[in-house]
C-alpha cells in the first residue's frame, strides 16, 4: 500500500481522499480550514499534517485538488508549500482546474528539482467524486501517466491521457466549452418553444431520441423547466473556468464567439445572487 | 388496406413512400421530376398521378414531404394541389420543415373544407428515412394524431404528439437551434485544442464520457477531426431551417445570441461551394 498525500479538501477533494484511503492506502492531508479535516481526525490510515511541505515529506504521489491558479502556485510554491518537501522521483498529480500555460510552467519548475507533474483535472462533479466515476483529463510524460494510473483508476472511469504537460487543461476547457454552449443551445431552443406557446416538457421529450439529444438536454433541461437550480455544477465555478478559457482563447489570438459569449453571461450571473445556482440558470437570462 | 397517397418522392419522401408500400398499402403518388417516379413504376401497389389533386381523390390520408413553406403552399393551394381533390374527412399530414405560422393559416384553410392537418416535420435523416426510425414531432389535434398513428409509426420510431397545429414545426426548429449551437460548440472546443496544440481526437475521446458528451460530438466531431464534410445534413438546408427560426425569433421579438450567430454563419457557408457539404462544416469558419 502506497504513501499517497492529498491537499484540499473541499467538496471534490474530500470524498477523492476518502476513496484513497478505502482502497487501503494511507493518506496523508492538509487543509486551510480546520472543519474539513473532520472526517479524516479518527481515520487509522489518514495522517493530518500542519503544512502541504511535512505532507510531501511524507508521501511518493500527492494529488492537489484545489479551487484556481494561484492556489495551486500557492500549495505549490508558497511558505511551506509542496515543493519545500517533495523528494527527487516523487510524482505531483494537479486535479484543480486552472490555466495550461501555469501549468507548463509549475512543471517545469517541478522538474528541475526531480519532480514529476501530471495535470489531471476532472469532470463529473461531486457524484463522480463520491463514486469514484470521474472523467479525468491527464497531460504529462505518459511513462508518469502509466506508473500513477492505478491510484486515478479509484478516482475515476473514464481516464484519458491527453498528451503532454498541459494537455489535460486543455481538454477540460474544451469541456466547459462544450458544456457551456450545449446549455445555452438548449436555453435557446425551450426559450423558443415557450414563447410560441408550446410546451417545453413535450419538445424536451421529442429531442432526446435524435441528433439533438444530450445529458445536457435531459439533466439541464429538466433544471431549466422546472426551474430548480440546485447544483449539479455552480454558476460561480462555471464562470471561473470560462475566464481560464477567455484567457486561453486572448493567448492563441481565436475567435469563439459562442464560447465568449456565454462565458461573459456566466459571468455576469456569477456577481448576482444565483452565483450558487446551477450555471443552467442561463436560462433565465433568456426568458426575462 | 388504406389508401394513402404522398406528394415528393425526393431524398426523404421516396424512403417513406416505399416504407408505406412495403407495409401493404396502396400509395398514390406525384412527383413533378419524372426521374423521382422510377422506383414507383412497376409497383403493384403504387399508383402514379398526374397532380396532387388526383392523388388527393384516392386517398383518405396524404402526406406532404416537400422543402419549404412555399412548396406545401403551391401542393396544397396552387392549381391542380390538394385542396382540388380532398374529400371531407381526409387529412393531410405535412412531414417537411416549415413556418409554424403558415402551418396555421394552411390547416385553418383546410378545416374549412372538412379536411385535417397535422404538422409531422421529422429528424433523422436519410438513413433514420430508410429504416424508418425517424423521430417525428406532431402538431395538430389530438384525436387525428391517434388515428393516424399506425401509419406514423411505419415511417418512425420515436412519435411525439407536442401540441397543437404549429406545434411540431416548434419542436423541429428547436431541433435545429440545438443541433447547429451544439455543432458550433463542439467546433469552438476543438479549435481551442488545436490552437494549444492539443489533439482533438484524444479531447473528443476524453469528452465522450461525461457531460460534454453528445451525438455531436461523436458524429460531427468525428467529421470535423477527419476534414471529411459528406452529409448528413446539408449546409444549404440547415440554412434553410435555421431562416425559418430566424424568422420565428423576429416574430416572437425574442433575443437567441447563439442561434442567429450560428444560423447566419450556415446561411454564409450556403452560398460557396461548401452548400452540399455536411453542416458540421461550421468548423471551417473557426479554423481559418
Amino acid at each position: 500500500m502506497a504513501q499517497l498525500g492529498l491537499i484540499g479538501l473541499g467538496i471534490m477533494g474530500r470524498p477523492m481522499a476518502l476513496n484513497l484511503l478505502a482502497a487501503g492506502h494511507t493518506v496523508h492531508v492538509y487543509a486551510r480550514r480546520e472543519a474539513a479535516l473532520a472526517p479524516f481526525r479518527d481515520h487509522p490510515q489518514a495522517v493530518i499534517h500542519a503544512s502541504p511541505a511535512e505532507v510531501a515529506r511524507q508521501a511518493e504521489v500527492v494529488f492537489t485538488v484545489v479551487s484556481d491558479t494561484p492556489d495551486v502556485e500557492a500549495v505549490l510554491f508558497g511558505p511551506q508549500g509542496l515543493a519545500e518537501g517533495l523528494r527527487a522521483g516523487a510524482t505531483v498529480i494537479d486535479m484543480s482546474t486552472i490555466s495550461a500555460t501555469a501549468t507548463r510552467e509549475f512543471a517545469s519548475r517541478l522538474a528541475a528539482q526531480g519532480v514529476d507533474m501530471l495535470d489531471a483535472p476532472v469532470s463529473g462533479g461531486e457524484v463522480g467524486a463520491i463514486q469514484g466515476t470521474l472523467s479525468i483529463m491527464v497531460g504529462g510524460r505518459v511513462e508518469v501517466f502509466e506508473r500513477v494510473k492505478p491510484w486515478l483508476e479509484i478516482l475515476g472511469k473514464n481516464i484519458v491521457h491527453v498528451g503532454e504537460q498541459g494537455a489535460g487543461q486543455v481538454a477540460k476547457a474544451c469541456n466547459q466549452v462544450v458544456v457551456a454552449v450545449t446549455i445555452e443551445a438548449v436555453a435557446e431552443a425551450l426559450t423558443f418553444a415557450a414563447a410560441h406557446g408550446v410546451d417545453g416538457n413535450r419538445v424536451r421529450e421529442a429531442l432526446l431520441g435524435g441528433f439533438a439529444g444530450s445529458r445536457i438536454l435531459e439533466i439541464h433541461g429538466k433544471r431549466m423547466l422546472s426551474g430548480d437550480y440546485t447544483p449539479g455544477f455552480k454558476t460561480s465555478l462555471h464562470a471561473k473556468d470560462m475566464r481560464i478559457v477567455a484567457a486561453g482563447i486572448t493567448e492563441q489570438g481565436l475567435r469563439l464567439p459562442c464560447a465568449s459569449l456565454v462565458g461573459e453571461r456566466l459571468q455576469a450571473l456569477a456577481e448576482t445572487s444565483d452565483a450558487e445556482s446551477d450555471s443552467s440558470v442561463l436560462f433565465k437570462l433568456l426568458s426575462h
